[in-house]
């Protein structure tokens, strides 16, 4: 009798209603105006992006143009805005027919994403009291690109689950949970986390999968027959892959100090990413009877390295420090979608559809360790006074902290990307259950169909007809042609 | 009667020699001839990239090598360069057959396009009337790339529909007029127009639209199979949107102001097109009964802010500003492709393949209007007093121009840069309306097998033979095991 | 009876042992441990990415972090990393059925190099005699993506005929071999050679020549069915003709003096490349009867002049003999590929996959001709006295030197990489030819079924079935749907 009712069920859910066509356009015009009124109250810019920068230089005595941070900063910004768009973008386009919904979907939420992060990082982070404004600059554009990865990492949890709606409430409520937990984490423990590893990687990895947990769909294997790759796919997934692995260097380094520390970041995130590939590589050769590669690890698994140094990235951890930490990285991760990820499936009900729990979340909680051990670790004799210093920004409030009460700190800023992802996210999971979002059925997710006009590809199919079908095929034609030249012989009379 | 002869057009049109084995070699052989000799009369290295840049550096009080402008600009034009290559090349990919043309014929008429820029520019702005040379640097590579921009542009409306040979002519004229315009709105007006709204966007949609115009072809839908996207197409033109989205901002500020100039327009595109990206998706999906997107906007509309944002994005036009052009700019453009178009094809007669109406012509034209806008209610207490001379450069001969006749002079550059483009444009398409160019006939247009050797696909259709051909297909591989056989056996008696 | 033991092996030779469960994991392992442990031995940060840089600007009088050697070449460091992974890797993409190989191994390969690139450089170049150190930064980084070059660059020849394993085994001696030529050349004889014409492009080329022709299959005409392109793998390579293409300069640049030297290679480098599109194009075009165009040559030959470049680009060679030698180069490329490719093929027993003679090799040792005689005709009122003396180093020991000893020194410098290349080749070829690596057999080889689990592409040729299928086609869905039922009963009745 139960199983009836789960029957109708099935039968109703079937019949989801995907029409967005008022939800969608309501959302981003209403969204849309609000940014424009609120950037209008609060958004300014700099001093170093406004006309009265001439003035700035004379004041502060800065005798050229160069010192602008613009050049100390675009050229990772602009790496930055590669990951977060193509990077991001591409990685997910592997299903094989989801890649307009991988692209397309993952452009709109960071485009309303980064504008809405600019607003709730700038309360947090940099309005001044007196004027009441927000002043933004490269930094800021950066940081707003930050503040949507994390939002991005989750969109891979539930990827093809969702409508774009959903998507968009989802990036709504993660960049203010993003901006909190930052806020914490950042300026309350003073925490060090230059690349991420806490902030944005544990903290979106732990939204997604909280949403995804709460978004369990039970007879998803209806979708079963979309959910493989083709062979083409998988090539464009790999352009994300490499566009996300070549400038991770720059994410890392993107936001850290000028000078030896924007250069040291960039070198172990290097040589780390370099030795991740080697150890996924191996565990993934590892996995089948013949040593065979698998996509799925060399598309996501190679990247961990550059997740888990996301904290550690500005420290001296050192060369070999940094493939050490790749090393690990390669392995945990690889084995995570080895054996992590079915389990999550089949025991807890997580259904993670690109595996962030081993891309992001877990290599996230080792970066987050590394952190705080290379932090505790720090000494004089390594770092010098001055050095030591500016590398944990011991100034002000903070200038007596010794580097195990900063290890202490890193490890508490931990905890609290966590928590706020996993209850966060549980949270957010909870509204996007309401059945006013428009979400695909279980039988049409992971499917363009559902939200995009796909083209009609009944041309490419004629052309692959094999041989033997030639002559019916000359038939059609043949009668196109008539049908045609009928055409011809109208346009003549008329 | 008439009706016959028509008939007996149509039926000679067919016959059109699209051999271009001659034509071809002989026009890139003897114009590259021409570019060497001109580069060797023309052509030299500037004060930073010339050895005796140390003396420079002594005589000038350089203290260092980073104010080389190379360090400024660097940067910004490999972005601007990978849009002109990577972007448009792979924006127009989106036809099912004709992605080896899309980037490749962008690719020759880039490449000649820059060398042609290099001089026509040089000519006009940078002669050095005492030697007699032009000295180039980075900025002028930024400029000719640019230069090239309006020609690939202007690509986008005959895509398909014309020989390289025929390309190669448009952008030999269109490099022209576009240095002539470029000098009256730059040089002669004291117009500012830093990321080329009207001297890049406007100038080349509508060259396009007016070459194609005179091109029309009346019997295009005899191409009409050909004419459509395929999935995989599809998403490779979103690389070229994407590269285009992400590295505009370098296109809009690589050549403004040092410091805040360069900053500011870079925040204001990256906003501004933000926001474009919403609105883009919001009338597209209203454009469709149930709300599903259309790739054809998300791939072209979402780039109009960029477009609209050429002209002002050096100036203070506040983030919000910035927002609300963008807001703009997607709604006009989507319409655009949903109602223009159509019109333009049906009542116009004028077939715009990429639809670049939409996505430059009125966009730009939207941004030479907020340019005089912008630059018209300029004010000290916003710029400051120096900052408004640095910004609209009151210096020399217009040191007493007022922002008003600012305004008046941006309005005015507009109208020259249409009036180019429909002129230019009408004159080069009659030039290309000659019937020696190798163009393709109308039931062969869209198709790359014209003008490129293509791949024999066979193999790859034997492979997706259903499983009820299985048989016969079975026959063939034993068919030609049994030649290779043969084969083997000649190869072992002899 | 010759023939009859002949027809023995090869049919032995099918029974080829591909699998690398064992040989992979351990090499890739073992290597990366001792990676790590090397490492730890001897790489240190250099004075300009430790946190020592705030003491070391103090002592040096540095005034601002943005004399910090990132600022000048990190830029240009991550164009060449996209130029390594995504260039080198997606140029490969163009067979077939081999994207997942040449995107994969090339990652893989590319990621241990660069590793075991910044030991052996740094043994040879810059170990501290004190210390016993290597000291890097971000030029150390560039110089290790260089050597990695050479060793894609002899992928390229053995293109999917051998196995990851005896990859990383060419990749190990390859990196080896050019740190000892490269220490030759550059530091014993002195020779310029910023963007590697010599160094990395004529080494690298003869490398993999002389590895593919020791590992000569003379059956391979058994992978013949794969040895072509379909559509989309040649959109996919022409990603990795545009990104080398776009970044080339940056390539070129990297490593040459700061201010002039950067900026003067950046510009002979962009036009150079301008140049041999054309004749690229003007070439294939004649070599065709209708004037088609072949992909193959768009997509390799229109890079020769960016190789040929390499030694002389930071000279004053002039922007129209950047042009000259562009014209050439596509000339002498294109008709590489026409001519000399199946003359080595049948001839010299020479199977160059990639055609990396005609890309690599040849136009390697035209850039280092064009470097010795550029060197040689060097004067003092072209280059000013300081400006001779910056562009080639002569203090210390060399401060004498005359440019026509610097032109034989150069030509000198051409031979030594020549004969590394072709003897280190024909090694190490000797060395892969033992039956322990998991090689391909004839038959298998361009198959990325050997060693990559593919997906499984059923459901997408169930998809381009042709309509008159449609019946059998409704049956074999008809049976799913009646499975799925029968799953659901089941799952119902449990």
């Amino acid at each position: 009798m139960g199983n009836c009712i789960q029957g109708c069920k099935d039968y109703f859910s079937r019949q989801k209603n995907t029409n967005i066509r008022l939800t969608l356009p309501v959302v981003c015009f209403v969204w849309q105006i609000a940014m424009i009124i609120l950037f209008g109250v609060f958004i300014r810019y700099d001093e170093e992006s406004d006309t009265h920068w001439v003035e700035t230089k004379a004041h502060e005595n800065i005798t050229s143009d160069i010192e602008n941070d613009f050049y100390f900063r675009y050229p990772s910004f602009q790496d930055v805005h590669v990951m977060i768009f193509v990077g991001f973008g591409f990685l997910m386009t592997f299903l094989k027919r989801y890649s307009f919904g991988a692209v397309g979907f993952n452009f709109l939420i960071a485009s309303f994403g980064l504008q809405w992060a600019l607003l709730m990082q700038g309360w947090f982070h940099s309005l001044d009291p007196h004027t009441g404004k927000i002043y933004i600059g490269v930094e800021s554009l950066i940081n707003a690109d930050f503040c949507v990865a994390g939002c991005l990492i989750a969109y891979g949890a539930v990827l093809g689950k969702v409508s774009p709606v959903q998507l968009l409430v989802m990036t709504l409520f993660g960049i203010t949970l993003f901006a909190v937990e930052e806020y914490i984490i950042l300026n309350l423990l003073h925490a060090r986390d230059a690349g991420g590893s806490m902030v944005i990687h544990t903290f979106g990895g732990y939204y997604g999968l909280a949403i995804t947990w709460v978004l369990y769909r039970p007879n998803l294997h209806q979708s079963k027959r979309m959910q493989g790759s083709v062979y083409h796919s998988d090539a464009f997934a790999m352009i994300g892959t490499l566009f996300l692995w070549m400038f991770w260097p720059s994410f890392n380094s993107a936001i850290t100090d000028h000078g030896d520390g924007q250069h040291r970041a960039a070198i172990n995130t290097y040589l780390c990413l370099a030795s991740t590939v080697l150890t996924t590589v191996a565990i993934s050769s590892l996995s089948q009877k013949t040593g065979k590669l698998d996509m799925v690890h060399i598309q996501n698994s190679t990247l961990a390295g550059g997740v888990a140094l996301g904290t550690a990235a500005e420290f001296m951890i050192s060369p070999y420090g940094a493939l050490i930490v790749g090393f690990f990285c390669g392995i945990i991760s690889t084995m995570g979608y080895i054996f992590i990820s079915p389990f999550l499936e089949k025991t807890l009900k997580i259904q993670d559809t690109c595996g962030i729990h081993n891309l992001h979340a877990m290599p996230g909680v080792i970066g987050g360790i590394v952190g705080a051990i290379t932090a505790a670790a720090a000494s004089e004799s390594v770092y010098g006074k001055q050095g030591l210093i500016n590398t944990f920004d011991f100034t002000g409030d903070f200038k007596d902290r010794s580097v195990l009460t900063q290890g202490g700190y890193q490890a508490a800023g931990m905890c609290v990307s966590i928590v706020f992802g996993v209850v966060g996210g549980a949270i957010v999971g909870s509204i996007l259950k309401l059945p006013i979002w428009g979400d695909p059925a279980d039988e049409n997710c992971f499917d363009d169909e559902v939200y995009w006009e796909l083209p009609d590809e009944e041309e490419e199919h004629q052309e692959s007809i094999p041989p033997i079908l030639e002559y019916n095929n000359h038939m059609i034609h043949k009668q196109q042609d008539l049908s045609e030249s009928n055409f011809s012989v109208e346009h003549c009379e008329s």
